[in-house]
């Protein structure tokens, strides 16, 4: 490894109160890598401006930037772009394989209705938004799954990785979403766990 | 690698007519891996019953079994697996991190939209759901996405790979959840050019 010195560091480009940011954020620190964060405000249209998608054409955050000419996309893609080769990416092939299993069930299952409450709430400010009894059914139903899991192992891939680093991110603001963990022991353990491996931390409120 | 004769045929508790199981069934045949398939009925409730959620708790097909007590979950995190050492999977970290991103992108932008179009269409024949024009508009989002990145490049990682599997799956049907590929040329092109590739296949119908 480079001394950190001479290390480039990393341009992201996110929302500090977006889980899907706060895991690039999460994933970088934990690695002690250096980088520059631009706060993107998504509510003012910013992921929208021709600038912005000639950066990335759908438009989302987080982003992060390899070069003057180079972007990678979607969070998860870029956790593991940066885990790639590190004690958070399981060097086993069934472990690796496990790990994007809870990875893409987060995008799937988990995010889309966790973090889709929790901007329902917080964000747009609307505790009567018609999609929000679904959103909580199925994020229930999402955090069931991950309750039969950490009842009986520690973490999502063996050790702590970045598959424990996604779920992490809206998970332990589920509240904001409006879910209720008390019948969940097992995920709220889990959530106190990963805060004690250096460099996590909590999201900041939208 | 092993004579055929002696490796295990691989098993796949899958839906045929199901885009997220038919990818598994592509990278099988592209790779020539042996396998066993056992089509699983969702509309009979075969993943809801207590045998199949011991398997998978999340209640979903494709189910990969790699041994009497291990199962991997999930299409995608399955192509990984297979893939992992292969052609399909790229070599380099920065395409290998593209392709997961094209990946992530199917799960949460494309695959919500333009699957569940189709499942609304073709298999609750529902041609009047209510969520079908909010379907609809992002499915042909995700589309203009991929049609952008399609006509600078023949693929989404560089050489064919399991992103571009991944994205076959649904894309290649989408005329099935209402939608018109005649505005994405590019689009059509690619679909086109996955099919000349060997162990390529169009899914059945539902």
């Amino acid at each position: 490894m480079m001394p950190t010195s001479t290390r480039v560091p990393h341009r992201v480009f996110g929302t500090a109160s977006s889980g899907n940011c706060h895991k690039v954020r999460l994933t970088l620190d934990v690695l002690h890598l250096p980088y520059r964060w631009h706060e993107i405000d998504i509510m003012k249209g910013e992921t929208r401006t021709p600038e912005y998608l000639a950066m990335n054409p759908n438009g989302q955050v987080p982003l992060l930037q390899i070069d003057d000419h180079t972007w990678l996309a979607e969070s998860n893609a870029i956790l593991c772009y940066l885990a790639d080769g590190t004690h958070l990416w399981p060097g086993d092939r069934l472990q690796r394989a496990r790990a994007l299993q809870w990875m893409f069930f987060e995008q799937n299952t988990h995010e889309p209705n966790i973090a889709g409450a929790r901007f329902a709430r917080a964000y747009l400010k609307q505790p009567d938004h018609p999609r929000l009894p679904v959103l909580m059914e199925r994020g229930y139903k999402a955090l069931d799954v991950m309750e039969q899991h950490l009842v009986r192992l520690p973490f999502f891939a063996g050790e702590f990785s970045i598959a424990d680093i996604s779920l992490f991110a809206y998970t332990h603001k589920a509240i904001e979403g409006g879910f209720d963990l008390t019948a969940y022991p097992a995920v709220r353990a889990w959530v106190a766990r990963c805060l004690t491996q250096p460099g996590m931390s909590a999201m900041p409120a939208p």
